[in-house]
């Protein structure tokens, strides 16, 4: 190790563990920014060497052992970890506070589950080092060049590593894209919604362009154009402007369009998953994310959707008598809908925020996912400005702006989602965020008869619109009504 | 003690813990059976002797404490419990590990969740007492008359217990409605998934409702017999049955429909959440059973439903032109959506049993619902049939009987879907059901574009249709494609 450079002297201000992609872009995007020296350490010493070598002008503090890396770093040292999600974490973090003192910063930069990050910010504070889970979205790119950066953890840490992460942060209005979310998991929930509400995005971006391609006849290139130019209006977001990228490839191979090239089964992560149970957990309906996350698992079921192929469907064709404003509709549908998505995800940070204690600011969150992560868009600036006009909003879409744009676009949704259902074009998302805000709206649900019927067979007992109290027919009796002592 | 009588000798062949309407109603029950003598306890002894004053022909054998309970059970000794979930039910665990003996058994006739099924059965087994997790379905009046029965645990526990169960459980067809659905957590797997079922079931039927009067006009009495007519058809089933029950209940304070004056906001008991959450873990899309979730979980946003009021909805009134015809049509969406939701659910059981090594017969799992549970139907022997004739049939809607319900249904069921979006009313279960099997039926899903989408902004990777192997677009450099040597 005599070649390791960190042997004797704490150069370093920020270290990285941790060189895979998404790592060693981190790290470079650190070494990139004025004041820095950042500190590189790999579980196998070849990927630093290699990473080293590769970029000669990060200056990297590179070490091979744990002990090197930790003396490399100035106090408080501060560490980012960005391995895999699960034991590999928990073994750098146990590595960590063995070489690590009392102040010292420990950041997991990876996709924990925020319920691990809770765990581990116990366990690591119990030691007086600090442990702050960090959602940093963006992917490979954004690493390098400026994520979204959601970091838990104390205050006391903050202030050491705050400067540090606005420093490689996206910039937006010369803003950058990263706060304070709130303590110990509160940074890893807030990723987990930004991913779920990818999830949800990335799946009524999928069924506009199913709807426009089968109602229509375009071909991928041309709605790549329409995408392209859906971005120049209130839908400009990242997942937009890129889908006009994939739709417009043309496979080299085959010359045909990328997107007909592609195996049409969508894998997942884990972090849509955990999105949707922890809202079920916290009683949040997140049926657009629910239903994108279903989406992608029956695409990847090829032995039952073979098996359903000749499933009876919808006689004839589908095409629209008027392709320019069927395409208008879809376009007024997916911002709608997008908005639905949005609401639910903010219901979710909510009750997330209610739950575990955390004080998390939503008009922040909104301004930090402009730049820098998958699900960056024009329109976060409105979020933003609503909970600024009022931070109580009991739901975002009731703002003045989202009431307006309902407004809008609700007509149109509707036209889309009948279109789907009679064309046999299956819309999980735009439909599910259609009944959603339908139920949002109505004076009465049925709920009552589902109360009604779980008082029958169950005795839950039920409530009255006229007064207090908790009631039970006596259905197998005389059918009177009984006040009931408590709910069973 | 000395009033308890059985503190000298065995006499009982069966014993139940736990008091509480549920308790106490399975051990009337048991004791109703020939050559049944059944023991009880329950931790406040004042209710064991309320119960035992009530009910003095059942010839209860009365315990105050838990080592009398087992002094009088005969060997092996089996005891149900019937308290609550989590921690009552592992504490009586507790105490009659200490009280039993090697081949004894224990059985949770409790909800438990599965997973808590599978740790308490390596536990107990481990002790050499027997340890069975039994769903038991059919509330209070199923519990008194005859439950629907799910254990799971090993065979040898069968072997004692399988005699007693079959003398409890409802009877259809001179077949008692309990089989061994497979070993440790498997009984309460299946209960689960029944629950899951019951919420996508019970959405349907309010959708149906809500739908048929805000279309119609109808009042609840009137739409109370169309139920009570559906319930002579292909629709008969408990719920339907008590649908129509419920819908003609008049007040007796206000003189109203009772539907009218019960709160619209539903409550949940955890499995339903518990179903969805299980199924995401599995990959296995249940998209109707989680709408209905999402549903009773909206319903009961009383201040975010009060702010959503005036959001902008259709203009004008909904009144369908042919009320019979509108009828019949809910009629057919709701027999298809219900095909769907049990579709989605022996998915899950399919999915479940392999995850855990589970042998579960899908045809007897229908077969012990068809009587005792709250979701018995007559349509279960048609699911019983379909799985008789293809045991590994790959989803339930490609089995020949049910294509032809979809091909008689499925015209309706998009007019259905059609009209609630256009009159803005909730159809969230309805719509759902619908997308789902336009999505196993596509011959290309959307899923392609989100495959590009996620190799473009994670290098996520994606397979082709046209040759093996796994492959990346190199977005950001000359866009050509490289084989990957692992998905990352």
């Amino acid at each position: 190790m005599s070649e390791s450079p960190a042997m004797s002297e704490a150069q370093a201000n920020i270290g990285v563990i941790g060189m895979a992609v998404m790592g060693s872009n981190l790290a470079r995007n650190l070494a990139s920014r004025d004041g820095n020296t950042v500190a590189i350490f790999n579980r196998s010493a070849e990927k630093t060497r290699a990473v080293t070598a590769e970029f000669p002008d990060a200056g990297f503090v590179a070490s091979e052992t744990i002990e090197e890396f930790a003396a490399s770093l100035q106090k408080p040292r501060t560490a980012i970890i960005m391995v895999q999600a699960g034991r590999a974490t928990d073994a750098v973090i146990t590595q960590l506070t063995e070489v690590f003192e009392p102040g010292d910063i420990i950041v997991d930069g990876g996709n924990a589950l925020f319920t691990d990050t809770i765990r581990r910010e116990a366990a690591v504070r119990a030691t007086g080092i600090n442990f702050v889970g960090a959602g940093i979205s963006g992917g490979e790119e954004g690493a390098l060049l400026g994520p979204s950066i959601m970091p838990g953890g104390s205050a006391e840490a903050w202030e050491t590593l705050g400067p540090i992460l606005k420093s490689i942060a996206a910039v937006v209005d010369g803003e950058p894209c990263v706060t304070h979310v709130g303590t110990d998991g509160a940074g890893h929930f807030v990723k987990m919604i930004h991913n779920g509400i990818e999830y949800a995005d990335m799946q009524l971006i999928a069924e506009a362009y199913d709807l426009i391609r089968r109602g229509t006849g375009k071909t991928p290139a041309e709605i790549a154009d329409i995408f392209a130019e859906w971005n120049t209006g209130e839908l400009e977001s990242y997942l937009i402007e890129i889908t006009a990228e994939v739709l417009k490839q043309v496979d080299p191979q085959t010359g045909a369009p990328l997107v007909d090239v592609i195996l049409d089964q969508a894998g997942s992560k884990g972090t849509g998953v955990w999105t949707v149970q922890t809202a079920l957990d916290l009683g949040i309906p997140v049926s657009g994310i629910a239903e994108a996350v279903f989406a992608r698992s029956l695409s990847s079921k090829p032995a039952q959707r073979a098996a359903s192929s000749a499933l009876p469907g919808p006689d004839g064709d589908f095409v629209v008598a008027d392709a320019d404003a069927f395409v208008e509709d879809v376009r007024l549908a997916l911002y709608a809908s997008k908005v639905i998505a949005y609401s639910q995800g903010f219901d979710a940070i909510v009750a997330g925020a209610e739950q575990y204690g955390w004080d998390i600011k939503k008009g922040e969150i909104a301004k930090i996912w402009r730049g820098g992560c998958i699900i960056r868009a024009r329109f976060l600036n409105r979020i933003t400005e609503a909970y600024a006009e009022d931070p109580a909003l009991v739901a975002l879409v009731t703002a003045p702006f989202f009431v307006d744009v309902m407004a809008s676009t609700q007509a149109a949704w509707r036209r889309v989602v009948v279109a789907a259902a009679e064309a046999g074009i299956p819309s999980p998302a735009f439909s599910s965020s259609l009944a959603y805000y339908d139920g949002l709206r109505a004076e009465r649900l049925p709920a009552a008869l589902v109360q009604g019927q779980r008082d029958f067979f169950g005795a839950h007992t039920y409530k009255r619109v006229d007064q207090d109290g908790t009631f039970h027919t006596l259905w197998s009796g005389d059918r009177s009504e009984i006040q009931a002592v408590d709910a069973h």
